[in-house]
């Protein structure tokens, strides 16, 4: 080893050993007789000194070094004569001896500190100095630990993690595959998995009882922003189990997550369903760090001279606690925020309830009091609270109101990063219309087994047919989701008939696994999560992007190694492929 | 869950409990008036009892069972009368009360047992029910442990897992690369990573210490039997080491590895450079289970009137102990094998000693007995051993030798699998000659430092450059090879000059390496394990394929899922690219 020590161990204890360290120059400062280095390295920061006086030349070589410049120093641990208690190696320097330089720098980009002034196309092009800065590398390590502490929750309760295989075969339902043509077979292609579903349900039917893996996954969809072409699950498939089994088994992943890796301790995960979700947050995905649920009004607000809520389908308000001291332009700024392309709402009516039953609203000519007050009674507001309305169609209206919420909660800091409030959504519809291309399709996956009392549905009102689904939501984030699975050949037919798919279609694409259910293939069901995101959460960011070593950015690429890139004719041609 | 207990739980301990069991019927037994039925799942069999005198139509509902059926079972823990001491839960059975069939199977195309009437094609092609079978379960879960054991040294070494792009450049250096077409930026691709070489490299420069990731990586090759498209690798990385640093971590791992899967404790491991495993065993991964080390015979050989010896570049043999008593026709086959195509030898001499000096061979017309005992004194012969000699070019007549050597060790049941030889091969050439392309290439991978008293031979005496590269072989194969790598820009450069790139290709390929090594890049090394051999060696086997869960055939294909295949026209026009 180029070392006897890391840069973080070093403390009293060792004064007096004769010690060589190796990392980065984090700074320099010459203090007249004495320079003082920063040394860095994965595990922390030493400081060395060097003294004109006593040896010259070896300071003299030591103000040679700047940022980042990779050395070598052999010394002595002594104790500082002024210590530094926010560092752990803070009590001790080096005397340092020898001093070699290992490789020197140029001046990097930006600042190699916790806060630097590169731009983020700045900090990717050079990731790997990106890298080196705490923030990123901590989250760079949170995500192996949250890896690692998952393995120990699953192996530990008798799952096995089997890789499945990354060239597999396109399959046009769903989001669109990444391919890769086959050389040794001409015109054919291989598909990257979109998710090891068709091959974790082979497992069950194998016998392999429990199933995990932690696996890179693929879709070629239009980036949105934080959505990356390659991105990692948590994929878990269970054998002889009911729905509750997987939603306990998979709260305790979590719960034993967030203690082992953030030191908190949850309680059994609320469960809420898809149309509960739907009706008091607008979102199958809701945020419950605060409440501020959705209040129907529609009942105590038509049949005045309000046109916008005589004609709307639905009204509909949230309760903002303590907010009746809203001013004006705080309360333009949410009207200006509804109306926003992305939030899409048509305008928004505030009430104030200010005292002794006297409330001020926007719509004060239609309203009087008592009318408000029955409002407010249904809303739950006490004096002192605002209760913000919006009216409509039924879903736009909830979307809006939705977004509005997340919007005021974050305004009002009831979004802390740190707190941790999961939820589970159950009871989903199984399958959801498609307007583009006129038919359903599945709201999950295909292989979502339908509630047993709604199968008879399934022709007349597929629209009721709940499914055996479920999403895990952490602080309004989608984490996880899964379900039961039809284990049934006939079922599953039956359901790729729903789907639209052909026979010859559903032969074709996933034949292997209708013919594997005819083996004797055992009632099971999963779940998978989003592990990039998990880890974000996890560690209190909303944003997946550093906790990814090298993303690419919202265009596919790969821009500090340029990727993807032309590649040469020969390899066309061993493909037998060219450009249209 | 549809179970309270497994099927391999239950013991006189659980006598008189109520159960309920899921699994597999693995077979029924009518006998007169008592009907038996082995239920299976992943954890082991119990047998279940049903009584046509006490329960007759449960009895004849057990009697419908065919194997695979998939049934679950409510009944009371009984002792059984006639115990069965092979099976952890063979003092017991389970006196049913209840049987409901979960799943029905169609008769298997091949026999759920551990010997199977099945051949290759059909297992694979019904993938999931070979799975159901003993010895290819334990193997994937011998696969899991191994990958557990490996975290967890790697783990509490300090070393981070660190996921790597798998959609990244391609570059023609090395193996073909798998490529991926690029949707967003048209005519552009992806590769999917042979290694993730360059990554755990900047890995190093961006301070991660200690990297590892079991990984898939991709090779377009000619498939050879037992090699994949897709395999696994342990990669791993460290910085601030030297080359003995890195053998003792990983040494470390292997001895690990064998202790806790296998309860095997390995001795230090040996060592011997690239030259010494050419010279002795006319190959880079020698199986030192056995001897039979290479003897140079060609100075006691020369002179006499036997041209084949005169007219050769050398002579050697190897001694077969005790196998002087080989007949005519054992030989005749020797001689046989080393003139198949693949060994492809001249011929075989034999000398074998028999006592008080005498020996008889092949050739006794040019050699005396004198002459012989000088190469039976340089052999270590002693009476009753056997000599065989080949001679010839010395390249070819070496890997000659070097395949009957193993033909004799596996002839003589001296290549036990369970017996673990490991053995650390370093000194590796840098470069190697390729007569197709006319030029040097990398021995192991353009990123290898040559050492550093060699770089002054770059130029002129290329064959000589030694790298800092190592292999580890476990009997006879390879299972894992690294190096000390480059971390200073000019000699990559110089390196990528001698490997015959331009300095626009160079600079197109690997330009963020070099880069990176602008900035302060340690000096740094590591290793990447073949993970799929690795678990086949460990389980005392020589095929991988079984320790894959879906493994493709010697085409590429997946034969289960009929992959690759054909993509739809539009998939095609999505990414711009037609068929030449």
């Amino acid at each position: 080893m180029l070392r006897t020590h890391n840069c973080g161990i070093l403390n009293l204890t060792n004064v007096s050993e004769k010690v060589t360290l190796s990392g980065w120059v984090q700074k320099t400062r010459d203090l007249g007789g004495m320079t003082f280095v920063d040394l860095r390295d994965r595990y922390g920061i030493t400081q060395l000194a060097f003294n004109m006086d006593t040896n010259a030349p070896l300071c003299a070589k030591a103000r040679q070094l700047s940022r980042e410049f990779v050395i070598q120093v052999i010394g002595k641990v002594i104790e500082r004569t002024s210590k530094n208690k926010n560092l752990p190696t803070g009590d001790i320097e080096i005397e340092v001896s020898e001093l070699i330089v290992l490789n020197k720098s140029k001046t990097p980009p930006f600042t190699i500190e916790d806060e630097t002034d590169g731009g983020d196309e700045l900090r990717m092009k050079y990731r790997y100095l990106d890298i080196r800065r705490k923030p990123i590398k901590e989250k760079l390590m949170l995500r192996a630990k949250v890896s690692a502490e998952t393995r120990k929750y699953l192996d530990s309760r008798g799952f096995i993690e089997v890789e499945t295989p990354y060239l597999i075969k396109s399959t046009p339902e769903g989001a669109r595959d990444f391919v890769v043509p086959s050389r040794m077979n001409a015109k054919q292609f291989y598909a990257l998995p979109q998710s090891p579903q068709t091959f974790k349900q082979l497992l069950m039917v194998a016998g392999m009882d429990k199933y995990y893996q932690i696996v890179k996954c693929f879709r070629d969809e239009d980036l949105r922003a934080d959505r990356q072409p390659e991105f990692t699950q948590i994929d878990c498939e269970m054998s002889f189990v009911n729905q509750e089994d997987i939603l306990q088994m998979f709260e305790g992943l979590i719960r034993h997550l967030l203690k082992q890796v953030k030191g908190v301790e949850l309680k059994s995960f609320p469960k809420i369903t898809y149309d509960d979700a739907i009706k008091l947050y607008g979102t199958d995905k809701p945020d419950i760090r605060f409440d501020m649920k959705f209040v129907e009004l529609t009942d105590l607000c038509k049949g005045k001279k309000f046109e916008v809520f005589n004609s709307a389908e639905i009204v509909v308000g949230i309760r903002a606690r303590d907010c009746a001291n809203f001013s004006r332009k705080q309360l333009d700024k949410l009207v200006d925020f509804v109306k926003t392309p992305q939030v899409g709402g048509n305008g928004l009516i505030y009430c104030k309830f200010i005292e002794n039953g006297i409330s001020k609203s926007s719509i004060d000519k239609f309203f009087d009091n008592a009318t408000k007050n029955t409002w407010a009674e249904k809303a739950g507001c006490a004096e002192g609270d605002l209760l913000l309305i919006m009216a409509g169609k039924e879903d736009k209206t909830r979307k809006a109101l939705s977004l509005l919420r997340l919007h005021l909660a974050e305004e009002l800091g009831l979004r802390n990063p740190q707190k941790f409030a999961p939820l589970w959504v159950v009871d989903f519809p199984l399958l959801e219309w498609d307007d583009d291309s006129k038919r359903y399709h599945a709201m999950h996956h295909p292989f979502t087994s339908p509630k047993a009392n709604d199968i008879q549905h399934l022709d007349n009102k597929p629209d009721l047919v709940r499914a055996n689904a479920y999403d895990l939501v952490l602080n309004g984030n989608e984490i996880g989701g899964g379900s039961i699975r039809i284990h049934d050949r006939k079922l599953q037919k039956l359901m790729f008939k729903h789907l639209g798919f052909s026979e010859i279609e559903a032969k074709n694409q996933f034949g292997f696994l209708m013919d594997a259910f005819e083996y004797g293939a055992p009632p099971h069901g999963g779940i998978a999560f989003g592990f990039d995101r998990l880890c974000a959460l996890i560690g209190g960011e909303e944003s997946i992007r550093d906790f990814i070593a090298f993303p690419k950015n919202n265009s596919g690429r790969d821009i500090m190694i340029d990727s993807p890139s032309e590649i040469d004719s020969g390899q066309l041609d061993d493909l037998n492929i060219k450009f249209s």
